[in-house]
């Protein structure tokens, strides 16, 4: 096996966690490979505050044989210096006896600088960058980056035309099979919908995973609400507020919009969040605050005027786009006003085209936005 | 080979025909079978105002037997039944003394009616409808029925966004490669570029065909120009007016727009089409005007006003739309306005979705619309 496969090898072994159990933690694999060639060590981080990946595959590798001067460790992301839930892996590499090592991304957390930490101590160390390995913890690496969640957004739209709201989305735009894609393909994926109040309270919204022919899958629901006015009596029945046994709704407010003395339905907590004069919420101390939450991945599921909002704030991920076989005439529109703004907004706001998937006469676009 | 097998023989004869031989006329292959299921003629419709293709495939037959009373005919096209260019087929089929015939499809042209007329001459006649059949003909088939050009838009948009002009979706919203697309693979299938005199003006239109490393192609250019200003001196030098040696400019003016001394370049031709009081043109004259120019097919890049009058009237039969991986936000949209719209035109105008080719970000979405 070359270097490239065995770093494939311990991706392969990455890919084994699961989301809900890695949280915000990235995925990572690691193998040991002796003089040999032969794997005598391999481990993948499994669990929010376990042992890491490296830590698996040097124990089992020194169980094996106690030397490992001549053996090489492969681990598909840069090891960890600091001391975080566990001790740092850089500590354990070295006293391993281990002396060759290859790694398939680096950590942008600042704190992890066990490149350059295992080099300054003697030890061959090679990035090997895998697009794969670098995709697959793309949400890790946005918190760490940007420090907020990964953010997919949902649009749906005719052609040539308009995006509309949630609502006008369900009944109009997309049919069914799209509709069920986004439930069982990006709901599933993410830790939370995120959406206005507005959008929620007009179009009764659930926000939860719904599958043919299994139980609905409860989902947390963020909801942007400046004062807090979901919380009305009126709006207690509204389809939001199911009954959950360990999700949340987090309602997103300015400070003190709700009395610290109001009662609050089980399984809702308030996010209090600063708001400019103009209404716009600051989206960066929000970022954090989801974070904290343990949403580290979102999709946005709003309206024109607050997904748009996000976008100027270069707060969008990937898009999902889902065009409905369906034209929305609109002889009222002015496009070349608009050239000026495209110009604009093609050099901030470049997409790549990551797959197209015909729904019979819809089309659904993944988009990533770099 | 069966009934399917031998249709679909005729089908691929049929398919050698070249629309700039045969204009205005169908796509027809003819085969006759004996009782042996020998094919003993065959042939295809070849050029404007000769010999249809169960003529080549009677006359081939005749030669090699003049007993044709077990043989079968297989036509891809309901058998003409009048003296048009050519004396009626039924006549010749009656003669040749074949007994069975098999039809891939029915010929939308009132004046034919050689399925009828052959069923009541005792003749065992049977429809066997090909997709294939009628999709081969979608643009002979629509001028019958619709006493029009077979209508193709092109639209560009950006990401959630609108529509914009030739000019801006040449240099904003496209990449390269979309826009080499609509010149290879669109242009080259259309009689003519049918636009406004505002877009032909304001972007510099050539609307011919270019394609890289061969010379520019000419293309016949129609244009809607209520008043003829095109015609003013200050236009004479626009790229549309290029040296042409088989094709035209059609300027589609008002009656009496143009002075009819005024001295014309060559090439240049004026169609007088009836506007309304708000100035839209009269679109069944003008479609009725565009068929007797030999405009059987023309392909509509014209600013969004145009094409939605275009879509509101059902002037469009397939809808080429690109989406550049840009997005244009606009936040002072007020989506919910459009809804009933929505509605309404999802019932009129119900679109199939042909077929989606990414071209690097971009994605090319052509549509049918029935």
């Amino acid at each position: 096996m070359t270097t490239l496969e065995h770093l494939i090898e311990a991706l392969s072994l990455a890919k084994k966690a699961e989301r809900k159990n890695i949280k915000g933690n990235p995925f990572v694999g690691a193998i040991v490979v002796d003089e040999n060639g032969a794997i005598i060590g391999s481990g993948y981080h499994k669990k929010w505050g376990d042992k890491h990946a490296e830590v698996y595959a040097i124990e089992e590798a020194l169980a094996h044989t106690p030397d490992l001067t001549k053996s090489s460790l492969y681990v598909t992301l840069e090891p960890c210096s600091h001391h975080g839930k566990t001790p740092p892996c850089t500590d354990l590499i070295i006293q391993s006896g281990i002396k060759k090592v290859f790694v398939g991304s680096l950590d942008p957390n600042p704190k992890v600088s066990g490149f350059e930490l295992l080099k300054q101590k003697g030890l061959d160390i090679q990035l090997l960058e895998l697009k794969e390995a670098v995709e697959l913890n793309k949400v890790f690496f946005t918190n760490q980056k940007k420090q907020r969640p990964f953010v997919r957004l949902k649009i749906a739209a005719t052609i040539a035309g308009k995006m509309v709201d949630y609502e006008a989305d369900s009944k109009w735009i997309t049919n069914t099979k799209s509709r069920a894609y986004v439930h069982s393909n990006i709901r599933t994926e993410v830790d939370a919908v995120l959406s206005t109040a507005k959008t929620v309270i007009e179009d009764k919204a659930t926000l939860n995973i719904r599958i043919e022919n299994i139980p609905s899958i409860e989902l947390n629901a963020v909801i942007i609400d400046r004062t807090g006015s979901i919380l009305d009596e009126q709006y207690a029945t509204l389809p939001i507020f199911y009954q959950r046994t360990h999700t949340k709704v987090f309602i997103v407010t300015a400070p003190n919009a709700i009395a610290p003395t109001k009662p609050l339905p089980s399984n809702i907590e308030i996010i209090e969040t600063p708001f400019n004069s103009n209404k716009e919420i600051d989206i960066n101390i929000l970022g954090k605050q989801l974070l904290e939450k343990g949403l580290y991945s979102i999709l946005v599921e709003a309206g024109e005027i607050f997904s748009t909002f996000l976008l100027t704030k270069k707060w969008v991920d990937e898009l999902d786009y889902f065009i409905g076989s369906k034209i929305l005439l609109d002889n009222q529109a002015v496009a070349e006003s608009a050239i000026s703004k495209i110009i604009v907004l093609n050099q901030e706001l470049p997409l790549t085209l990551l797959s197209a998937i015909p729904f019979d006469n819809d089309i659904y676009l993944h988009y990533a936005i770099k």
